[in-house]
């Protein structure tokens, strides 16, 4: 007899973003002449810029003929596109990763997935809350947690709150994790990490043996200098980090699909005896089994932001975002929100003013104002009195979506 | 203390491509003027169609303009594909599966792969000897055997042989499995199952409350009549199979990359209680929770494969494929080899002269004619004493292999 995974009934039926869908679709139905302005989902606007266009056609020639046609690539991806990001997002920021580090996929979302695979069931997973909600339901659907108790949390999995009051930075935790996931600058929060912070982190990860899976899908947003884009910025990290990165917010990938993921050579993880393995090796036997590489044009494309034009377009798309954010966050300030991130992230956090509830609050918004943001409380139990405003939109949308909120009673 | 997946440690070093690729590099090394014609691996040569290099351009074209630019699309796929997928592949060939039913991933491999994470640990998996390595590894890797015993079957899968003595398909197993891998036509041996037989499985399945995973990657290069495509042409299968389809070999998409899993609406399983539960909705939450949807421009150029000319132009191609299988077949018969496959697949499975072992036929074949196959012991015990070709590869090169290996001592 066929049995389910058992662990699925775990997972909690109502998902954020289905929610939030079916508040705005009634809302449009009663209200057809009503302009909506969707500042919800982080996913981007603006298209696939000219560098990347043309290396993309370039790509799907090369399949049309049989001098240059690609079959079957390298699970881990083609070499000239991993060399690229060794070059360019690595090395020549003095970070010693090489091509051999780097795994191409499809998605950090499938990356930050399926990573757990090469882990034992009996790793304790620690989290942030609030938090992107892949992290923990993918740890349920491997069978790593109880229940979900009433407060939201899953029994087994260590939360680690992150409020203004820690500056979203969470404290280490009194219980011991195996495995920490980070994620900086910060999904849904938009803060950063200071080297300091980081280094206390990779500082405990060493001391306990545990690995951080580091989600950097933002780090393109990152203007100020001395933020850390990558974990390897911190001594030590290679030996406990494993980061994950994307073309998706970087470049625009999020309807292109590419993404990649370092394992550093000397990552090590244990067995129950204690005998230490190298990490990508198990890494490599998974994505090479279960995994069959990246569409050579996307990959071709991908490898185009890394050109001197493909890098100037690419950062004119970025500062096109941040300026959403800036003018996001200027006019949140002024009219009395407490505002958070939106700086070096495309996200921008707000509290709530009196008290008032991340859902009741994105009533109010998508009703008086209709603008459709996120609630906070949607990413966690820490994240209630809080709202997110994405940066991913078009100009003029950020600009009257502020009008209105400013004339909000 | 992260610890690792010790299941991976299970997993036997030795993977039958890259020993293959071991001994061919040595003997170039060894002879670099010899010209090594390669017909091991089965990955397709011809290049993408005019058809799907028209709307793979279309399809970044639309990635170029805000008003066309797409994000993230559904994560089962966008419906302009998935009807296209259910109407030519199904229900004009009487088959009611429906758009709803469809699944768009980016591989088979990834699917067949993926598929036993939504059920429970505790089933028993049935496969094929020989088979395609990836059902065993991603059984071993997800912690549902013992170790790997002498004669290089795990502790734990139930094996089914599949010889001359049973056409290639399997007798119906002793020990009760939950769920049966098949795949027709198949891989290795290129044989295809007919309805009776297919039906045989599905009566077993839906008596045994099991469920069949069924390979249909290579249905394309069916030609015969009556030869089932689709395990739901039999009847009854919609409640015990799941199916996996590939543009892989269909129409060469094995570097772009794009594939689909049908799960039909009646298909259940259990909890340990016994109560049925969908199993569609499980799929659907691993694929929306662990992936992102497949490349926007890929699923368009693979949506023109089901317009009246990439229809022709597939068409050409699959029979180019085969007429290179008939060639094969011919002249390894002529020459007084047994000969299996190869009509209705890209696959010919040749039994070895005086019980040659089927590697010492590799090396053979490598150096006394300088041609690459498949030992077929490399795809499971029952494949000892046969050897696989592909007919994936260019006419010259298939016609120059023949004549070298009928000029073989």
């Amino acid at each position: 007899m066929a049995l389910i995974n058992e662990n699925y009934l775990k997972l909690q039926a109502g998902y954020l973003f289905p929610e939030i869908g079916r508040r705005v679709s009634e809302f449009i139905e009663a209200n057809p002449d009503k302009k909506v302005i969707k500042m919800g989902i982080g996913d981007v606007t603006q298209p696939l810029v000219p560098s990347v266009i043309k290396a993309f056609h370039e790509g799907v020639d090369e399949m049309a003929k049989g001098e240059t046609f690609k079959g079957y690539g390298p699970e881990q991806g083609y070499a000239f596109l991993r060399e690229a990001i060794a070059k360019n997002s690595y090395q020549d920021n003095g970070i010693d990763i090489s091509a051999d580090e780097i795994f191409i996929s499809d998605g950090s979302k499938c990356d930050t997935g399926n990573i757990q695979e090469i882990f034992g069931a009996e790793n304790k997973i620690a989290i942030c809350d609030p938090v992107y909600p892949v992290y923990a339901d993918t740890t349920v659907m491997a069978g790593k947690t109880g229940v979900c108790k009433e407060n939201g949390y899953y029994d087994g999995i260590i939360y680690m709150p992150c409020t203004k009051e820690n500056h979203f930075i969470p404290e280490l935790p009194s219980e011991k994790p195996d495995l920490i996931f980070l994620c900086y600058p910060n999904n849904p929060t938009g803060t950063v990490a200071t080297k300091e912070e980081l280094k206390k982190w990779v500082d405990y990860a060493a001391e306990n043996k545990a690995i951080i899976l580091y989600d950097a899908a933002y780090e393109a947003f990152i203007t100020e200098d001395g933020i850390p884009r990558s974990i390897y910025e911190i001594e030590g990290a290679k030996k406990v980090a494993i980061e994950f990165r994307s073309f998706s917010k970087t470049a625009g990938f999020t309807g292109t699909r590419c993404a990649y993921t370092i394992i550093p050579e000397e990552l090590v993880a244990s067995d129950k005896e204690g005998k230490e393995y190298p990490v990508k090796p198990l890494w490599n036997r998974r994505q090479s089994t279960k995994f069959n590489g990246v569409s050579y044009p996307v990959q071709k494309a991908a490898a185009s932001i890394y050109t001197e034009e493909g890098k100037k377009e690419v950062a004119e798309v970025i500062a096109y975002y941040l300026e959403n954010a800036r003018i996001m966050k200027g006019n949140l300030s002024d009219i009395g929100y407490e505002v958070f991130g939106g700086k070096n992230a495309p996200y921008i956090w707000v509290k709530t003013k009196n008290e008032m509830s991340s859902w009741d609050f994105f009533d109010k918004v998508l009703n008086e104002a209709n603008v459709v943001g996120t609630p906070g409380s949607g990413f966690g139990p820490a994240g209630e009195g809080y709202f997110r405003f994405s940066a991913f939109a078009d100009r003029e949308n950020v600009v009257e979506a502020m009008e209105r909120i400013k004339n909000l009673s």
